[in-house]
């Protein structure tokens, strides 16, 4: 079974030493009093809420699952998820980065996202409870009528009522434009919607007493394609004008999916029979208005799978540190004992720190993005805001697609360092592999990803976005070019910055002849952008590191370590991807299709 | 549900035209009669036997599983799986490649092999009731006495009765030497087993009358570590003089685990309490004769990783071409559609690609290695026999390794290919993929296997085994030197053997210094020369399929597509690898063990 320790050192290092995070929040007006001892004092309380509540069913949920009851249309839950989940409201976790307007406490995003990490690490199938709220939260909150905010946002808020997505169709996910479901108008300016949804997560539970769906749907009139889609919101039950909870509304789970992972949550089938639903922004822009949710809902899914390699690493190092096998190549290292533990052993000692590396490269990259976002949202200069949102822009697909890919190697390789234990339930650490492998499916696939990232972020303003970045990259590199000890981090990060132009360059000439191109080299290059933000931060790190590995605390030698492993170690993945993605279209697209 | 054609057409060509296995077989005395005519006709009825009976029974053997009832130790399959064993009994399948002195059909390990492919691609769970059998069944004829022999091997060669291997225990897997079961002399010349094994695959179950576990304990006075092993023959039923079945013998499953995956397999616990058993080989010597076991094991286990690649790559192609989702980057390809096949989106192709190039990649090192095993054992020329041995023992460690590896990537992409369909349970994909995972981990974990290839097989004889198989490679690149259409494939195989060349002398000399280098650099190597082996088979395959492709038969052209597509975007994964080898031990190795 496994276990869990909040990382809230390294959390505290990215935040107040890498990025200052107190003088970011300082700059905002809605967050001047956010200082470092408010934020700590959350992640220490909110971690406890995770190792404490939350990690100890992580294993019942999974091999639980959901059970429906299709005669009165109920959905329960694993044991103990009901009141984790009331802990969870009462204790106003629900509502950390919320507005205070609607009884939110207005903290940062990156505080909320670090809460995120740390119950994504806990129990990712229960967090996506949660998680698919504050989607709802956000597009409501954005697109939402006054009267509709007024109604929904509080309980949204306090997480009284939870919230999901009702996107896919059984024939349309990425494509969306070919959705079905109906909506038709009412004299009271409602609307009936009448459809079938697939993988709705959280669609049905018994945990909160409402649930507040935000369903895509065709106007009778709507256009055909993307343009003809609006976005509603259906209640499960019509709350009554005191707030209280009214009819139950016809948007029934019909049944629950069998899937690889993330059993605890109920992923289901959802069948709208004429539901009632109110228009969330204008007629036939929903998909505008959701992907308000949709890139919030990229950032969380990014958070799980940094939550999930980070709990794999831990739960990986006290195996390899506690399980003797054989002797070290090089002499036994521990002669009084009949093996020497397997953390000696080369291999082993790579899969750990890899996982290791991920999970700190992760945590930067995703405290940076969540900074950022931040700002974008609470900044009150406008051209900071802008410059802010183009780099969550930029960031976005990676946070999303790099971390998860990460994970699902990362949580392998953990796997693979407990041998045979690693493949048996009971050690838990199998679950966190099939749980992390949807992560590269939801929310846009990870090729979805890295066509956002290349076709519309970089090439798609002329390299813009992906140059202001490389700024910040070139002005490390300049203000270290003396620094003889930050040379091994330095000079691979330059040589990269100098490839990833280049290669930025090539596949954007290629591709005005052939848009394929951009398909065919996507994926490789999301990898190497992914890895160029990594070994920005790493190098950032390695310089805090290394100006205070004698102080005392072990934190900054392990730091330096890791940043050196990650040098050496894991960045040359970037050689192939850059081959891969350099050798272009044509042998992809020359094999008839009845060939395959 | 999953679907499954024997590829039969592929394993034709690679057989048949590539490596002319007729003439092989005819120059050894045994195998004279065994032309292409039979092999054709094996693997069409062999094929036969997986789609028709195995392929349907997979997915309930998943879901159901295995039951154990403690109260009479007996253990109840899935579905449809007693039924499968008796028919495969009863058409001969059991003894394809056993000895005709003790019922055995004496044909090619090279033909079984390719029919164990079949069977893995249809049930991998299954399949390993029968493939551990073989197992016993080797370990038992190489080492076992002649009255041992007479009374099992005629049970074991019809399947009537099934084989176990009980190596592991709770506290030692890869490290055997700290193994405990105790065997204790008896005056009749038989033993007494006491002990406790676990993840014993196939160790209870009802398809078959009796089981005959192969053993490893220690004598009373065996010396400590690894050789004070012995291994000892403990049937289920002690078997009647007249070969009925006797006494049941108190080795009992104590409970089933549960599994990431190969849930139709029965992994069990087994205690011995007093169990009676016969040694087989040398006292102390157990290891040596389970090693017979072992290889054999590893080269099936790499049949398990192809057969995933292949049956994944079907059912990932099948949704593909049907699945339509989003118009091509290029334009719509099926405008009376409302959107184009999946199959034209340039990365769903490199998915799928990659998926075939591992399977055919897989195939030809495979089967070339049965080949090789065939002269081995059967080649009346003792010079043959061990160049062929000596070509075995390096690809052995390659073939389980690199196909195991291969598969997880693949059957991964195949489910990518599904989108969120592939995380359900009905589609069958995400089968595959958990049970690919034990793959990696079993009959030595994969990085054992590199270990065994860097350091054993290769360090080991100063790159003798390696230069042999470099020669072959070499010859073709001077034999196609002047072939212009040759070229694409050419130059880099020569490019890359100059590179693991280089890498292998650069890791010796480093390894000599510092044994930890070994293991730094192990795993990365095996995939660089993994690669190797690829592309030389891949050089091969496209000549033959360059003479041919005007042919009319459309199976040249894919070929070619295919080998273009693994020179092109799959091969410059070893310039990745390439560095991380060199990149050497000291940023594993300098991190102290608390810092983790």
């Amino acid at each position: 079974m496994g276990q869990y320790v909040p990382p809230i050192r390294d959390m505290q290092f990215v935040m107040h030493e890498m990025f200052n995070c107190e003088s970011v929040f300082k700059a905002m007006p809605t967050m001047q009093d956010i200082d470092a001892d408010t934020v700590n004092q959350i992640l220490e309380e909110g971690g406890k809420f995770c190792s404490e509540v939350l990690q100890p069913i992580n294993a019942v949920g999974d091999s639980e699952g959901c059970t429906l009851n299709k005669a009165d249309h109920t959905l329960k839950t694993p044991t103990g998820f009901k009141e984790a989940y009331q802990q969870y409201v009462e204790a106003g976790w629900a509502s950390l980065a919320c507005d205070p307007h609607y009884g939110g406490q207005g903290l940062p995003v990156t505080v909320n996202q670090a809460f995120y990490e740390m119950m994504n690490s806990a129990n990712q199938a229960w967090t996506m409870y949660p998680g698919l709220t504050h989607g709802a939260y956000d597009a409501l909150h954005a697109h939402g009528t006054q009267e509709l905010k007024d109604a929904y946002l509080p309980k949204l808020t306090s997480g009284e009522w939870t919230g999901t997505m009702c996107l896919t169709e059984p024939h349309c996910g990425t494509d969306l434009g070919m959705l079905r479901s109906k909506a038709e108008p009412q004299a009271d300016g409602s609307y009936k919607i009448t459809g079938a949804k697939i993988f709705i997560s959280s669609g049905e539970h018994d945990m909160a007493e409402n649930i507040i769906h935000l369903v895509l749907a065709r106007l009778p009139d709507a256009p055909q394609g993307t343009k003809g889609i609006s976005l509603f919101l259906v209640p499960k039950f019509i709350p009554n004008a005191d707030g209280s909870i009214g009819a139950r509304n016809p948007i029934f789970c019909g049944a629950i999916e069998h899937k690889m992972g993330i059993h605890g949550n109920s992923t289901c089938q959802m069948n709208l029979d004429g539901a009632s639903g109110w228009m969330i922004g204008e007629p036939n822009r929903g998909l505008a208005a959701m992907f308000v949710m949709m890139n919030a809902a990229r950032l969380g899914v990014g958070m799980q799978g940094l939550g999930l390699t980070e709990v794999a690493y831990q739960n990986a190092v006290v195996y390899a540190k506690d399980r003797i096998q054989s002797r070290a190549l090089t002499g036994p290292k521990a002669p009084e004992k009949q093996a020497d533990p397997i953390i000696v052993h080369p291999d082993v000692r790579k899969m750990l720190l890899t996982t290791r590396a991920y999970a700190e490269g992760g945590r930067m990259l995703a405290i940076w993005t969540a900074l950022e976002l931040d700002k974008e949202l609470s900044h009150p200069d406008e051209a900071v805001r802008k410059v802010s949102a183009d780099n969550v822009a930029l960031a976005t697909p990676i946070v999303k697609a790099f971390l998860t890919d990460n994970a699902w190697e990362a949580t392998s390789h953990c796997m693979q360092v407990y041998g045979g234990h690693g493949y048996i339930a009971e050690w838990g650490m199998e679950q966190y592999v099939r749980d992390s492998r949807i992560n590269m499916i939801y929310e846009g696939t990870n090729t979805i990803q890295s066509l956002d990232l290349l076709g519309r972020k970089v090439l798609g303003d002329g390299g813009a976005k992906l140059m202001r970045f490389g700024k910040l990259v070139r002005e490390l590199c300049e203000a270290e070019s003396g620094n003889e000890a930050m040379k091994e981090f330095i000079e691979p990060l330059a040589d990269l910055g100098d490839k990833v132009s280049k290669l930025t360059m090539e596949i954007g000439g290629k591709a005005m002849a052939n848009p394929d191109e951009v398909g065919a080299a996507a994926v490789d290059y999301l990898r190497v952008v992914g890895h160029f933000y990594f070994a920005y931060f790493f190098a950032r790190a390695a310089k805090l590191a290394l100006e205070k590995q004698d102080s005392g605390d072990k934190f900054y030698k392990a730091k330096l370590h890791t940043a050196r492993f990650y040098f050496q170690k894991m960045l040359p993945e970037t050689a192939s991807h850059i081959r891969k993605a350099r050798a272009g279209a044509s042998s992809l697209m020359a094999m008839e299709e009845d060939l395959f």
